[in-house]
């Protein structure tokens, strides 16, 4: 992966994260104090601009109710 | 999630790893310098030892030739 791809990439996780967010009604605050994260840590996943971890990944998609499948 | 859960949530990620690796037929070498990753970094997620970020879980997925969901 060059760096657009890597780009790309996390845009297009951080939007799946928004829309499934978005879908289950959480405002980032919600969904960040759920997870035990930072709101602006959140906001930077959305954006794509974080390498999230997959721990975080995990408390994400526990704090929205889904299997991790449909996160990607 | 406590730490026993982080724990066991990374060794189950591992587990996925490795099962997917060995039915595709690769080493843990080849899978690495696939990945352009450490031998010793695929051994340590395998083993759930490693908190891999997004981009590491990209790469492997892409080596293995497999769609992220199913590494979940």
């Amino acid at each position: 992966m060059n760096d657009t791809e890597k780009s790309e990439f996390l845009k297009e996780f951080g939007a799946r994260i928004r829309q499934i967010r978005k879908a289950k009604g959480f405002s980032q605050e919600e969904l960040a104090s759920a997870c035990e994260l930072d709101r602006t840590y959140i906001g930077g996943i959305e954006r794509g601009e974080r390498n999230i971890s997959l721990l975080n990944i995990k408390k994400i998609g526990t704090a929205l109710g889904v299997n991790l499948r449909e996160l990607f």
